[in-house]
């Protein structure tokens, strides 16, 4: 007997039937003799209509006060998802039963709209899976110290999942999702993209982090913290298909080095347009110019990304980074009226047509040249590199976005992604 | 400074615009000084759109489990409303805050579905109105010693807004619904009819509890335990209207006999086709016969509401009672094949084309022959009287339903109901 935790997306939750369908699949795997914890998010739609009704009341506010609101508000989808989930279950003829996040308790910090998970309580779960119960559990929320309902932001079932599956120590956590697993890039654009049977959580979390949208970033370093062996596969399958079968599908996000020492060198392409450039050009090179540059950047709650600065000459220097693009009108007027004249840049321009190019991979730490390989791959193609970014185990580049499909199409063949299977 | 406890109705909570116009009236009472708790019901529509859904995965279910995950999902709707009022409070530039049943918390018994409210904690709300907050509270809802979401029923916002009065002690309850008040009867009948500018509790419940559906009853039981002086009042005048008027407006329910003194002998007439009757010929008269009848229809959970019992003759009696409308033929069906037998009666029939109209008035404690009116009334219109139930305030009568408006007009013209304001 297994401990496994589900978590379904809203799409699977998206009807009625649906929904008879996941609690068919999760009756599945319970009849199979495994206690089963179940995370559904809210039904597809419900979080954003909820949260459409709160913006036609206040358009502009973010007041901590609002926050609390909205948090009050959003959490109500997967409370909703919870009780139908469990009356479906009860439907199939199994005991179950739902709990919100602050029944369980799972204890949050109190930074409503992106709170984060600092302890769950598994008494009243483990006491219900011992009474043979299926427990359903709010995914996207918690409760902070004060009692108040927060939630964690967008994709926070993910974590809540993980974090679940953490507490109670369970054998596997399964993400159910509308693609069947992780891709060595994204089949829309390159066709012979193959799923990836197993990823190590080190490239999974690169992956994540550099746009890959199948598992929500802080789920993944949620499942790293605490090994928490993870699949992610589809829920599009029949529920009715062999167990055994459902169970090895999808891609297993692994913490063993052994297995990837066979795999190849890069796992995957990743991409993104989501960001833009932005670069002051003949910056006096001082001590504390990237500070002085950044700092009200980071006020402004502007992320940035990539970030670059040039060897100075005459004194003077180029420094260019990335912000997400639905913030580069407003970090580029930040820039243009108070940083730049603040620093003495002779100049601020701003590009939004770039996207980011990067290849992911645990064995570049133990082969020479894959940056190389890169860099040769996309010059063949007459692509030009704007600006160079690399980790231990990834390279990213940022490139005219126009060559975005080019660039992905190209180095998925340069690194042999399209060839037989791991 | 007064503390005052508003509750508006679904149709109030309607849509965003709707809300932000309980926003403004809120305001303008919290501007004029007094302490503000808000308790609103789920936006018009949405409980049923709720357990519509939870229809669809389980038609005919009603165990405890799922009665538990109805109140999951039903709660959800009061918890968006409160939040977005606050919301809206905070636009109109007011601080406020929003509490669910289990944040107050209001504790009840674990009756799902229909719990009742035991105790409410009363510090957390003072706490935030000492600190100059609108403090908005969910309707309809609490949570049990497990911690457990409970649901008091249909209509059980009025309740839990008349509780969270009497916890606080408020000067008073306004309950803002689509009338503007208690009438003598139903307007769309007797168009003469009169709005109440005050009501005696002791009425109010008899003509909660004979159909009149201003208040929900329990709400009145609760008034009038914890003496909560209420008042129901429309919501649909403009929301800026003079506060003096406003806070005069509607029906106040009073405790005071003196002013019920000066007050008509009848105050209003009742009616209802929510009955209907079953009546058991050729009993065998003898003790405990009452019981061998009705003790299987209350454990078939079906209300027993008029009960007659005729003299007997000739060691044999008719028993007569009304059960809901919607239970007739369940109970028909019960008295048929089981009761009626085993009693021995000779025949079991029932009519389910009956209605129940009533006079209710505190002058009738100190009247004489306020009842022999009623029935001569009825007497003079040719309308057959089938069965008479009678309390300290009030006379019931079931008669044939396609008398009921002309019975009603006739008595409303007898009591003199139509002549000028009280």
């Amino acid at each position: 007997m297994s401990l496994i935790v589900h978590k379904y997306g809203g799409t699977s939750m998206g009807s009625t039937e649906r929904i008879r369908n996941v609690a068919r699949r999760v009756a599945k795997w319970h009849r199979a003799g495994h206690q089963m914890v179940v995370v559904p998010s809210a039904m597809s739609g419900e979080t954003n209509r909820l949260l459409g009704l709160a913006k036609e009341l206040s358009p502009a506010s973010t007041t901590k006060a609002l926050q609390r609101e909205l948090d009050m508000i959003a959490s109500t989808g997967e409370q909703v998802s919870v009780g139908l989930l469990a009356i479906a279950l009860q439907a199939e003829g199994l005991e179950s039963v739902s709990y919100t996040g602050w029944q369980v308790p799972i204890r949050t910090d109190s930074a409503y709209t992106k709170a984060r998970i600092q302890s769950i309580d598994d008494a009243r779960i483990r006491a219900d899976l011992d009474a043979g119960r299926v427990v359903i559990i709010t995914g996207f929320q918690g409760v902070d110290e004060g009692g108040n309902v927060t939630t964690l932001g967008r994709g926070g079932s993910d974590t809540s999942a993980v974090a679940v599956a953490a507490a109670l120590k369970a054998d596997e956590c399964l993400i159910y999702t509308d693609v069947d697993g992780v891709y060595t890039t994204d089949p829309r654009i390159v066709p012979e993209a193959r799923r990836l049977a197993t990823i190590s959580f080190e490239e999974m979390l690169e992956m994540a982090s550099l746009g890959s949208k199948v598992l929500q970033i802080r789920s993944v370093e949620f499942a790293g913290k605490y090994r928490v062996p993870l699949r992610v596969l589809s829920s599009f399958t029949d529920w009715n298909i062999d167990l055994a079968e459902e169970a090895a599908s999808g891609t297993l996000i692994t913490f063993e080095e052994a297995v990837n020492m066979e795999q190849a060198v890069v796992s995957g392409i990743a991409f993104s347009r989501d960001e833009a450039k932005i670069s002051l050009l003949g910056v006096p090179d001082r001590p504390g110019i990237a500070f002085s540059i950044l700092g009200p950047v980071a006020e402004a709650n502007i992320d940035v990304d990539v970030i670059i600065q040039n060897v100075s000459h005459d004194g003077k220097t180029d420094f260019s980074f990335t912000v997400p693009r639905g913030d580069h009108a407003r970090a580029l007027e930040l820039l243009k009226t108070q940083v730049g004249p603040a620093v003495g840049a002779s100049q601020v321009v701003g590009d939004a047509r770039i996207c980011k190019v990067s290849i992911v991979g645990i064995g570049m730490r133990s082969h020479v040249g894959v940056a190389s390989r890169m860099f040769r791959t996309l010059a063949d193609e007459g692509i030009n590199i704007q600006m160079i970014s690399t980790s231990e185990i990834k390279t990213s580049v940022v490139i005219d976005e126009k060559y975005m499909e080019l660039a992905v199409r190209a180095l998925h063949r340069a690194f042999d992604l399209d060839q037989a299977a791991a």
